[in-house]
């Protein structure tokens, strides 16, 4: 068995369940002022208040925490050093664009069930204005409070009660359904709620509070979205650190970089400039509104979700700037640059045909073809929240140097 | 204006809500002896004990309502003559596949707000083995008195909290998620059950009946399709009845024959031998063991859902026995045979085109191509249940008579 066979074999074999919902700290051991954000390595904090929506999240999010009384005071805090920042990938975590994640905050624990490897990811807090896209006024913070706490605890005795929800089923059915499974989750919101439903009312010891819960889940269409990127997390650890494997087990950017990782490279991040989005706007904004991309979410990718499986996501062309046309032919592309297909995910329109799975580094390098990931897109001044959503193409230089990496092993 | 842009006008402007859910009798007026069937009229229950599967539903209901004591006394009973059977759609009803309605069945009430018109349909019992598929075992009844008692108790209470289920909304979501708004009903039932979920949860007066309520939602996939037919009811009624309106408003069959109603021609039935289904059976079934077609749900059809929405349901092709290229082309051909494309139910696969909406008996005629429509498929032995499903070419000779009689008016 050669090294990719057996990284192939962890990314199909994968078996994600959503187990759990607990404070961070509980899952990963986090220091007091210990901040984890998406993508590779910020050299700190002045590198990380260049990107508006980062600023805005990681500002409202030292509120939100009681470590600051207001964002003025944040600044200040930001500033003194002694917050620290890691990136969530290195943890087994993932952040969902510009959300942070710090010790105390609750996370969705999926555990690879194949593997016994465990992947978290804050709640969604929904579209529109959300902390994780840096808004940071009165309205998303008290939302937050009301979801981390309230919220939380029912969810939490709910996912508890059920025994595990198995995020795959529900992926395979919702790309089926037209999601792509990471920037159009409608289906597999719908579905997850309709799962946790019976073990919600269960649980619930207040009909207001379970009234609540079911109003904001019924309302929020990507609230699935953390348990894909738990899901894929879950999987891509498995699929991690096997020597010589060219298979990339990580995408991610923090609004500065881009950057990926490839299983036979260990935890090393290989990044270059953050590429530019091709989105669509809602109305009134624009490309030079946006924040840079940033997130962990397209690690979804690398599971042959997203971009990969877009063929099957005709409504979500028009979200992000394209026809269902354009969406299947750089769907197909993907074919070119990945190893097998996924037995579980696919797609109807291409009779049943399993989406693009396991992106290799020396196809993307020969095929001179680099991998695509979807994106929401935020106002690149803080406050102002999400203002679209598109794809990204990723740097060829990143593939190159991997492949040297890989090379010199 | 002509007779058919009133007509057209009529079905763009349907607003169907779901309103309620009550016995029968409290929508209209029903002797205590009278059940309400699917289809064109039939001659009484020698003709009706012909199809299987209504036999079958008939004979269960019986015994279901009390009016007899088993199976054996039911046969007695129904050949007494003291049983009248009357076409649910001259009473604004619609009978699923062989459910039959009695005075005491509850029923979901949908109104058309643009014209102050109701239309009802019988809770949908789920796949596999249900009294309208012709099973009439214990387990199958001993479903539907939980059905029609505590879910039914529950749900009337939600229905009423929410002020009115706008059914339009869900169907327009849907069709964007792999439905066709009649044989696949995945997307809309689950996107139903999360609009519902906050008004059960505030109407539960015990958690173990919202609990076994949610279970049964969550697991029915094909929940929501009384709610199309009621809602297609209701806008067909109002498209009803406009002198020389040449636009067919209903079509439905009971097993012996197909029949259709058309705008201009009143309340009258045009009737032809019920044509076959082209199917795709479940393992170990077989066209041979399928009961004749039978169902009022094909009037989804003539509001541009169905068969003529499957360009936009590529996963439903599979479950009705062709490929989503094949699907598409037959979609395509209802656009010949139609007068307008529907003004909210769009593909997004065909650019958001709007779906072929009503069906013309002059472009019928013309073209040579007669509608179709999808159905489920039970077994023509009574109790067995589902089998399979497919789709149906409607008989031409249907179209050239009310043509005919179009001519004469």
């Amino acid at each position: 068995m050669t090294a990719n066979d057996e990284v192939l074999s962890r990314i199909a074999e994968a078996e994600p369940f959503l187990v759990d919902l607990v404070p961070a700290g509980e899952v990963v051991e986090l220091g007091p002022r210990e901040l984890l954000h998406a993508g590779p390595p910020l050299t700190g904090w002045d590198e990380a208040k260049t990107v508006g929506a980062l600023r805005g999240s990681i500002l409202g999010t030292l509120v939100h925490l009681g470590w600051a009384a207001d964002l003025e005071e944040a600044e200040g805090v930001a500033a003194s050093g002694e917050i620290s920042l890691t990136p969530a990938n290195d943890l087994g975590g993932g952040g969902t664009y510009a959300g942070v994640i710090a010790r105390t905050t609750p996370v969705l624990v999926v555990e690879n069930r194949a593997a016994g490897i465990r992947a978290f990811a804050a709640i969604n807090e929904g579209r529109g204005k959300a902390l994780r896209y840096g808004a940071n006024d009165p309205e998303t913070l008290s939302r937050l409070i009301w979801i981390e706490g309230e919220f939380t605890e029912l969810l939490r005795a709910a996912i508890r009660a059920s025994g595990g929800i198995d995020l795959t089923h529900i992926l395979t059915q919702a790309l089926h359904m037209g999601d792509d499974g990471h920037s159009r989750q409608k289906a597999a919101s719908a579905l997850l709620m309709n799962t946790l439903a019976r073990h919600m009312a269960n649980s619930a010891r207040k009909s207001e509070a379970l009234e609540r819960a079911f109003a904001f889940m019924a309302s929020n269409d990507i609230f699935f979205l953390p348990l894909t990127i738990g899901a894929a997390k879950s999987t891509m650890i498995a699929a991690a650190n096997v020597r010589r494997g060219s298979v990339v087990t990580c995408m991610a950017a923090n609004g500065v970089r881009f950057g990926l990782k490839v299983s036979g490279l260990g935890d090393s991040w290989i990044t270059a400039a953050v590429p530019q989005v091709t989105g669509q706007f809602f109305e009134g904004y624009a490309l030079t509104d946006a924040n840079p991309v940033i997130g962990d979410s397209e690690i979804s990718e690398t599971m042959g979700l997203g971009a990969f499986a877009m063929a099957g996501a005709p409504a979500l062309a028009a979200y992000v700037g394209g026809t269902p046309e354009e969406a299947t032919r750089l769907a197909l592309e993907m074919y070119a640059i990945t190893l097998a297909e996924h037995p579980r995910f696919n797609t109807p329109q291409l009779d049943y045909r399993g989406t693009p799975m396991a992106i290799d580094v020396h196809k993307v390098v020969a095929e001179e073809v680099t991998p695509l990931f979807n994106t929401g897109i935020a106002h690149k001044t803080p406050g102002i929240g999400q203002i679209g959503a598109g794809f990204v193409r990723t740097p060829m230089a990143c593939f190159k140097e991997s492949q040297d990496a890989l090379a010199k092993d």
